[in-house]
């Protein structure tokens, strides 16, 4: 790491930005050679005002989100020093700038200094996700076609909410993740919501909170829940498939288009550093 | 006209579909060679349950949507023979069978028999559509990004009602429609609400309701209310563009993003004949 955390130091300045994205057609957030993914769009976006950077403007991002997965609410920091800001002439209006590179597709909220201490991965304290779900009862409205899963029985929420409970608390996610070199999949999954959003057709939303998510975690559970959903497996099967820490059991991984990340929670400035500090001994780099 | 209106008349049946789309990538409602339109499509799901059809099956749209025009709720009549209808096979799921057919832009809701009298588009007795605009007030949400209109100014929605409430009525709406032969633009406005929908973001929202209205009547309405709404223009200079039934004034049309069709409303089952009679007598077939 060649960048301190926090404004200032080593001369650079921390910004962090908020963003939000519909991810149907990017290839997912990391840049990669040759495919469209919201980060590369983005950092080509930054480039044209700040200058080219050798080192992606050390850019970290709170959740990287898969192919096809949104984002309502992400952030990322960037380190930028005095002499790539000055290319920004008046300041103030940063964000109008970046939202008139950038497709329709990727919007920027905010651009600000970061508190001392900040790091937009390390520093979070929670993820918050969303899954939604069109069912027969629902109906589907291909206005929100882009951001919905559609299944075509009826979803019994009840019996959901009663699998989702297994999942809540600390646990080894092993059975309901992707496997990653050097990564454990223990996290605390704080929260487990289902209802329907009446406001939003009826639709079925899984929200879920938890400090941090193991690969494909969020996909995987919600795959269990619409599995028992539906009436063809039982909430203790849930709980079986999650002790035996086994990917072997009948559940499948919903697609991405129902989930969208929505919210990323920071403690008090104060506590900034700590936190980062804390994450990064419970987890690996590969990880979030 | 091969095909009297009604069902059983000349040996056909008349069905009703209610159905759905988002239209960012169609040209359009209407068929046309060589271009990607939902009538197209829809006749092509049509085509592989019932059969080929010489004349589309007689379909009628009651509101021929521009490119890129959504709708929530969308009315057709098709006209089909008992040796049509053979094919089917199992009734009942026929609506399942037309959206397994079809791309997940365009749903189909529901498919009855039509009652005696009824024409999707002559016997509809009011259209009601929704303009959508996010602006600097609501921010931009990328998830919902293709059916809204961006401005990045703030919109005062009380201009924009004062601007509105010129518009309300029977006018001849020749400097706020796209002329076409043989068609008048005299139209009765019935309402016209400008609103922010909370439970949707916080974007103002423009509903109109008529009878029917002309060709591009709601966008260069909206364009005429975006330019009030951001203070670039009075409420009385909309009055004074539309008395003088030119379309030399300074208000630009908008883009189709932000409309959808949200409600085709139809009188009761005895009066369906009696409002079709009305509107054939009214308007050329031309017009919608």
């Amino acid at each position: 790491m060649k960048k301190a955390v926090g404004p200032k130091a080593d001369g650079f300045l921390r910004y962090r930005i908020d963003l939000a994205y519909e991810g149907t057609d990017f290839a997912g957030w990391a840049k990669q050679p040759g495919l469209r993914t919201v980060q590369g769009v983005f950092l080509s976006a930054l480039e044209l005002i700040f200058g080219k950077s050798e080192d992606d403007f050390a850019m970290r991002v709170a959740g990287r989100t898969d192919a096809g997965v949104h984002a309502e609410s992400q952030v990322v920091h960037i380190d930028l020093l005095p002499e790539q800001l000055k290319r920004l002439g008046r300041p103030g209006n940063t964000v109008a700038r970046l939202n008139s590179l950038l497709p329709k597709e990727i919007r920027v909220m905010d651009f600000s200094l970061a508190p001392a201490g900040f790091d937009a991965r390390f520093s979070a304290s929670f993820r918050r996700y969303r899954y939604r779900i069109a069912d027969s009862v629902s109906g589907w409205n291909p206005l929100y076609g882009r951001t919905l899963l559609w299944v075509n029985f009826e979803l019994d929420t009840a019996r959901m909410r009663q699998a989702g409970e297994h999942f809540v608390g600390l646990h080894d996610f092993a059975a309901f993740s992707k496997p990653r070199a050097k990564a454990t999949a223990i996290r605390e999954l704080k929260v487990l919501k289902v209802s329907r959003d009446k406001q939003f057709g009826n639709v079925v939303e899984v929200e879920l909170i938890a400090d941090a998510f193991a690969h494909n975690m969020v996909r995987s559970i919600v795959g269990a829940l619409i599995k028992v959903g539906a009436g063809r497996a039982e909430p203790k099967d849930v709980a079986k498939a999650l002790k035996s820490r086994s990917r072997s059991h009948g559940f499948k991984v919903v697609g991405p288009e129902g989930l969208s990340l929505i919210e990323v929670g920071y403690p008090a400035k104060k506590d900034l550093g700590k936190q980062a500090e804390k994450a990064r001994n419970m987890r690996s780099l590969e990880d979030q």
